[in-house]
This record gives structure tokens, sequence and C-alpha cells, in this order.
């Protein structure tokens, strides 16, 4: 069993301290919030008014808090945790913060000679109670080993990132697609409505195409990813139906805000020479509008 | 076996006209370009010079043009079908165009005693040439019915979609998601490469949330769609993680059009009071912003 | 005085119609809402069922109408103009309709000798009764000398644009501009008042700058527009500026969506190796977006 | 004369730390950059390795950093300038950083008897050498008085923006609209010269028009600043024109994003039954999207 400095209970925090309690680990917990350390004291753990407090005799400790000042304080401020802390110890940052954050208090610790790893979460707070959140775990092999006994009481589906900094990289990927997604999918499903079609119906057609099952795994394998523009369905024409779909939109006062900016997108790759390429070379655009490199080999274009 | 007008054989008319002939279906066909008349005339097509020349006779007439206005010349203008056509046959249109145009022609040949039906079809060039279309048949009961065996030559998978008009539109909900999704999926892909992240590595995460398996059948229908409101991740926190995947993607370089505008809708949804509402709420938003009805019961939110 | 065929009397037309009467011009007046022809008509204009009837013995026919097919129609159509027209007459399309629309009826009419010309107008409904339009003439120098003691009886600015269809290209840049800009200044406008700045105090700020004295006459002259990418103001710096106040925005929930694309634009241009180039580049970065040549001579840059 | 701390020597910080020392005062200067140190202290500066050194004796501290956390730390931080600052001292933060960032160091200073205030500045670093800046003094009456004297040194035009935090707002928002204006001309500039007019010959149409004069001080002030939402121009015709133009954009292949975004504003006023008012009614349109009160008297609009 472990003694764990918890510090940050908020929505996810606290679910988590707890699981890690139930599991047989001792905590000590802190949060600028009385209310949930008292809680958390009333079922058994160790309350601290500081992080500095939290962390004497630690042999792990775990931050959750909503923004990276708010860890970077935790760790290197007054009365935080590095003031107190045994060297051996492992310190795991599960908040979502900023990859340069992250890497900034990964060397921060490192010239302290601690060791530090970024473990973000997926999923929700639903998850967080039920011990099945999703860890991607930034560490070494060593750390992530070290690290999961302890993750495994927090989630049931862990995934090694890579070294310190990856986890929060991988998070902030995800969320990205998933929350711009979702965005985007309410702007279809109110399209939907206002042509008078069922979701249902609409559903029933896009769970058989990429428009549900996304492109990663199934436009992308056979053509972009593998070099090939040649086209199954052309930036033109994809081009077309956009401009289609939001004159349509018009009509109806949907506002598309995404579709719009994807129509532009589509629109510059004809212009950059693409419009009898594959869709999938959108991908290829893409990089050459962030200046990276193409992995299409010279001449297959 | 039918007597069949087929009219436009560009990339996807020319196998679909194939197709149905290899069924022994007896084709009359017509396009402005002679190229692929005479090299269907050659496998046993009746080339015609004009779409009044190819109705002749015909029992079926199918459209699959670029435009609206050219179905619209093409059944109605000068030489058009309809200066021949029999009053019994049914005009398929199988293009895509706008529901406004496929409305306007349908009662446009209804006004002159012809049955129209909309069919578009999904997928691409290698699944027209290989019969394994999917199609979206807007047409009656009876209409599809009727259809129903030169759309089995055509495509696989055939979806009764309602009503004349219900092809044209399902079909341009489905692409308008997955055209955008193809941008959006580009933006997610480009940011991973800019931090130094292999796909493989995202996809492994991306796999297991709704970033890749959607949101349709994921996240909405126990929250949403059910008229819950209550969160498992706050709009809050999904403009808060967009947020920083755009100062990232800013440090980085790479733009971000799709995912900017987003976080702009999720900032209007906070702006609107739904901060602490569950992010599947956006939905809600975008029929608020639609001008649109809540399906949220009074009370409810 | 002239015979003047008016057709489309709405908003605009109407009061344009009544300024040719008074100026003693004959008009023949036709729209398919009866109310504004008998409006007209107790004016002392002959009220015609249909644009034949208004163009015969007309010398000009003006077209004022909402759209391009219905352009089309008057003119084209059945019982349009051009069944009457003397082929000497001239035909003014004053509507806003696209270029390529309107291209395609001045070939129409050149093949059946009619001469035509487009002259769309600028301003309000307010200024069509005052007759101080802005119009801007597409024509040749001989039918814009024909057309000019008409058109002046109409407004008050009359920019001969070049030859037919540069005056409607000529107005939609010119709208693109200002209405884009009206939303753009509503989001600043809005941004001001939850930052808790009075707008009048913000506009002594920016009547002293570009943001609102444009850029067309300040700060694009010495630089861009004369090759000079040497900055005053750095890309970098205005993509942090920007970025400065979409977060900040982010805190007061003003949604901001033009300046969000505004800033991935911006990133592009970093993208593209722009950063330490003048901001006024940024016309550069879109010549190169939309495939379009530099004016920026070699070496210069 | 004023003995003045001047920290941060980059681009605009060197030159008005310059022509401080021109019109007579004393320069304690830093900047962690040792190069513009020694060109300074080489015209008669004291060069300084530490802000707290530089502080020493001044009666004002002027900083000028890129940054919100290069500013917290010239002043807060290790060798910061509180730690040998003069209580009586005047500090004046001239930097373009978060307003946030600037309430909490007015805050942190205040908490320390230390007067703060704000000046940013506007226009270029040809405008820093010759003095000629743009400055924005956030401060009360007393600050503003105190710090006038050297802010006429650096700049010809001074603006009292109200008490300490106006500055930087007024500042951000200029910026905001000047920057992102920047980019909406170039994209009307490409548009024009993909339609093949010279820029020249829209100028002339656009300097008559709102395109060029905005909108703040012509469209607004009768209507929308007033209460007047009858139309002029309906946001119904300023949605179909700039519907028009992104349409002629796609055909020529120039990505607009910036206007598709607006195009969808104007579509979600539509939605919110404002079609039929004034295009300036986009002002109350964002004012609602932001959750912000209206200012049309009831009964009005």
């Amino acid at each position: 069993m472990t003694v764990v400095a918890f510090i940050g209970l908020g929505q996810m925090g606290a679910p988590m301290a707890r699981n890690l309690m139930r599991h047989g680990h001792t905590l000590r917990v802190h949060d600028l919030n009385p209310q949930p350390v008292a809680a958390l004291v009333a079922e058994g753990a160790h309350g601290c008014d500081s992080p500095a407090q939290a962390a004497q005799g630690a042999e792990v400790v775990i931050t959750m808090l909503p923004t990276g000042p708010q860890v970077h304080a935790a760790l290197l401020g007054e009365r935080g945790a590095l003031e107190t802390l045994d060297p051996q110890a492992l310190v795991i940052d599960m908040s979502t913060i900023l990859p340069t954050e992250s890497d900034a208090l990964c060397a921060a610790l490192a010239a302290r000679g601690i060791s530090f790893m970024d473990a973000p979460v997926g999923r929700t707070s639903d998850h967080a109670i039920a011990g099945t959140l999703l860890i991607l775990a930034g560490g070494s092999e060593a750390q992530v080993a070290r690290a999961t006994p302890l993750l495994r009481c927090l989630g049931d589906t862990l995934i090694a990132a890579g070294g310190p900094g990856r986890g929060i990289r991988l998070k902030l990927i995800n969320n990205y697609m998933s929350i711009a997604l979702n965005a985007l999918s309410a702007e279809a499903a109110v399209l939907c409505e206002a042509l008078g079609l069922p979701l249902d119906k609409a559903l029933e057609v896009m769970n058989l195409t990429p428009a549900v099952r996304g492109h990663f795994g199934t436009t992308w394998p056979q053509r972009v990813l593998k070099g090939d523009l040649s086209p199954t369905f052309m930036i033109d024409l994809a081009h077309k139906d956009l401009g289609l779909a939001l004159t349509l939109a018009g009509q109806l006062r949907v506002p598309l805000p995404m579709g719009a900016a994807a129509r532009e997108l589509y629109s510059q790759a004809r212009a950059q020479g693409r419009g009898r390429q594959d869709w999938s070379a959108i991908l290829e655009q893409m990089r050459a509008a962030a200046g990276r490199p193409s992995v299409v080999p010279e001449g297959t274009q």
C-alpha cells in the first residue's frame, strides 16, 4: 500500500481520491475548498491545509487541478509539495494543462531530482466515480510501471503514451477531435431537422458511411495514408457538395459555421491544384498549410 | 427487361449504365461528350444525340448529371426527354442537386403527368464500377418498388428514404457530415504530427472515444436526445480544452479554422447560460441559434 | 426624352422608375406584383402585364430584379422583352446577380444583336427615393454615354466601371467588404461593451488607426503594395494580439467567429514563414492561398 | 528631470528609452539581451543587470515586455523591481498583455503601496523612433498627470483611457479591429484580383462606401445606435450579397474564411427573425449571441 498526497478534489479529483482509499492506499488530501477535504477525512483520509503538508511522507503526489499555474503553485509555490517532498517520491500530474506547462514542470522537478510524469484522464465524472477512467500515462517505462498499481484503481483503460508530456499531448488531440466533432454533429443534426428528416433516418445512412465511421479507418488508409491521391471522390466534388449544403442551409436559415470553414479549406485545396485529387488529400493540404512535410512520395502525386 | 434512357455518362454514370446493360436491360444513352457514348455503343447500347431521342420508347429515364440546370435542360429543355417520353414512364434523377431544384422538377413533371423520383448515390466511382453503390431512393412505395430491379443492378445497399425529394436531402446531410468531418480529421491529424505524436498512437486512444466513434450513438443517446442536460462533461470544460488545443496549435503554427469556429460555438453556448450543461447540449444550442424548437421538455433543463 | 421599359418595381425599382418619370421620360412598367404597377400608373406610367408588352416601342429596357434567373426570364423567357424589343434598344440590368449570370445574358443578347450593359447600384432605398444612388456602370464608353442621361436621374455618383460585367463585379467586391466589415465591427463593439468600455471612448482611439481608417490607404501603400515586407508591425505580433483578444473574449463569453477565422489566417502566414514580415504581408499570404501570383519582386521579400 | 528605470529594450522599448534620454531624463536600463543595453549605455544610460538594480533610486519604472508573466517577473520576481523600489515611485506598464494580468499586477502592487498604471502604445516601431506613438494611458487623473511629461517624449497622441486597466483594454479592442480588418481587406483585395479588377478601381468605389469608411460613423449612427432597426438595407439582402460573393469566390477558387464566417452570422440573424431589420442590427444580434442586453428600447424593434 502506498502513501499518496492527492491535491485537487474537484468533480474528478474527489472520486479519484476515494477510489484510491477504497483500494487500501493511505490518502493525504488537500484542496482550497474545505468541503471535499472534510468529506474525504470523514472517510479516512488525512486532511492537509497545504500541498507541503500533504506531501510529508508521501511516496506519490497526484495533482488534479484546473490550470497549469495552479499545478505549478501546488508543486513549486509557497507551501508547495516540493518544500517537504521525499526526493524518492513520484509526482503524477493528472490535470489537463498545456503541454508546454507540463514540460516546464517536468524540467523544474528534474532539476531538483524529482521524478515527474503526466497521466491525464479521459471520459467523465461518472467514470471517475466508477473507477473506469481512460488514463493516458506519459512517463518512462519505469515510471509507468511504478504508477500502474495506483492508476488501476482509477481507470480500467491504461494507455502508455510514451515519455513525460506525451499523455497530455494525446489527451489534447483526442479532446480536440471529440469536442469539435460534437459541434459539427450538432450542425448536421439541426440541418437534418430543418429539412424535415428524422435524425434516425439520417443515421441509418450515416452509419454506413464515413459521416459516422470517420475517415481515419475508412477513406484514408487506401489513399492518402498510402501516398495515393488518385480520386475515388474528388476534392472538386466535395467542394461542390458542401456548397450545396451551405446554400440549402442558407435557404433554411441554419447557421453552419464549421461547415462554412470547411468549404473554404476545400476551396484552398482547389486553388493549390488539388481539385482532381482524392478528398483524403485534404490531409496533404493541411500539412502544406501548416508548413509541414508531405508524406506522399515525390512523383506519385 | 427494361428499356432505359440513361443521360449523363461521366465518372459515375458510365459504369452505372454499363451495369444495367450487363444485367440484360436495353440502354439508350446520351451525353454531350461523344467519347463515353461511343464506348457504351461498342458494348451494345443505343447511342442517342439528344435526351429526346434517348427517351423514345424508354420505360425509365435515368439522369446522372453535374448540376440542377443540366437535369432541367435534359428533361424539360429543347430536345429534352419530355418531348418524346411515354406518359407511363418513370423518371429517376440520380444526380446530386439542390433539393429545391429536385422539388421543382418533380412538380413540373407531375404537371405533365410524369412520375418522378430521386435516387442519388453514395460511395465512389470504384463502387459504381462494382455495382456496390449506396442508393438513397426518394419516392413513393410504388415508385421505389418499380425502380428496385434497376437500382439493384447499381448498388448493394438500397435505402428507401421516403417520398420524392427525400433521397437528395438525406444525401446532402450525409455528405455535409462526411466531407466536413474529413477536413476536421485532417486538422487533428496535422496537430498530432506537429506535436510529434504518431497518428497510430493517437488512433489507439481516439478509437476508444467519441473522437472516432462519433456522438450520435455514444454521448447523445443518454443525454441531450433524452432531454437530460445534466453534465458528464460540461460545456465550460469543452470550451477550456478547445482553447488549450488552439493555444497549442498557435504555438506550433498549425492553422485550425474548423476548431476555431467550434470554440466560438461553445463560447456562445456559455453566453447563453449553458456552461454547466452537458456538452451534448451543444445540439440544443444549435437549435436555438437556428430558431428551431428545443426537444428538451420544459423544466428539465 | 426616352421611352423606358422598367421591369421590377420593388423597394429599389419603384422609386427609381418614379425618378425617371419625374425627369420627363416615358415609363412602361411591369412587375409580377400589381400593387406597385398600379401606383406608378396613377402617376402617369403605362402599366404592362408582361416584359414583352413593356418592351414594345422602348428605347431602353431596365431590369431591377432579385435574382439572375428572374432577369433571364424577363429578357429571354416566354413573354420576355426580347420577343418585342427593337434591335436598336439598349438593355441595362441594374440587379445584383452573379457575374457569370450577367456575362451569360450579355452573350445571349449579343447573339441576337442586342446591346447589353450592367449598372448595379449602391446605397439604400432612401437614396433610391432621393435619386442619389451610387451607380456602377459596366459598359463600353458608347453604352455608358448613351445611358448616362437616364442614370443621372437615379444617382448622383456615376462610376464608369469598364466594359459589360465590370459593374456587377465592382459591386460584389464593395458589398463583400462592407457587409463583412459590418459584422466584424459588431464583434468589436460587443467585445468593447463586455469590457465595460463605452464605444465612444473606443472610437476616439480607433478613429486614429486603421481600425476605422482601413488598410487600403494607410498601412498598405508604403509596404505590401510597394513590395516592401519589412515590418513596422510583425505578423507574429498581430497573431499574438488577436490571440490575447480571443482569450479575453473567451473569458467574457463573447463569441468572435470572424476574429477566430482571422487568427488562423495569421497562423497560416506564420507557418508559411511570414512571421517576421509586415502585417500587410497578409495580402501576399492570401494571394498564395488562392494560388495567385505575388506582386512582390523576387529578392525583395 | 526624472530618473526612469526602463525594463525591456526590444524593437519598441529601445527607441522609447532613447527618446526619454534625449529629453534629458536619466535612464537606468535593463534587458536580458545585453546588446541593446550596451547600445544605450554608449549613449549615456546606466546599464543594470536586473530590474532590482534598475529600480534603485528610480522615480518611475517603465516596463515594455512581450508577455504578462515577464512583466510579473520583472516587477515581483526574484531580483525584480519591487525589491529596491522607492514606495513613492510610479510603475507604468506599457506592454501588451491580458487585462486580467494587468489587473492582477495592479492589485499586487497596490497591496505593497505602489502606484501602478498601464499605458500601452499604438502604431509602429517607426513611430517609436520618431517619438510619435499613440499612447493609451490607463490611470487616475493624478497618475496620468504625473506620467504625462514622460509619455509626451514617446508619443504625440496621448489618450486618457480612464482608470488603471483601461489603457490595455482600449488597445486590445483597437488591435482586434485593425488586425482582423487587415485580413478581411486582403480577402477582398484577392477576390478583386481574381475578378480581373484593378484594386485602384475597386477603391474608387469603396472609398465612397462603408467598405472603406467603416460603419461606426456611417451606417450605425442613424440606425442601430439610435435604436432604429427600420431597414435602409435589409439583413436578408446582406445575406444574399455575401452568398453571391462566396459563390463567385468558390468558382474562382479564392478562399474567404472571414466572409464565410460573416455569412453564417447573417444566417443566424435571419433565423432570429431579423431578416427584415436594417443590416446595422447585426450589432443587436451579436449582443444577443453574447448574452448581453439590447440597447434598442422595447417596442421600437
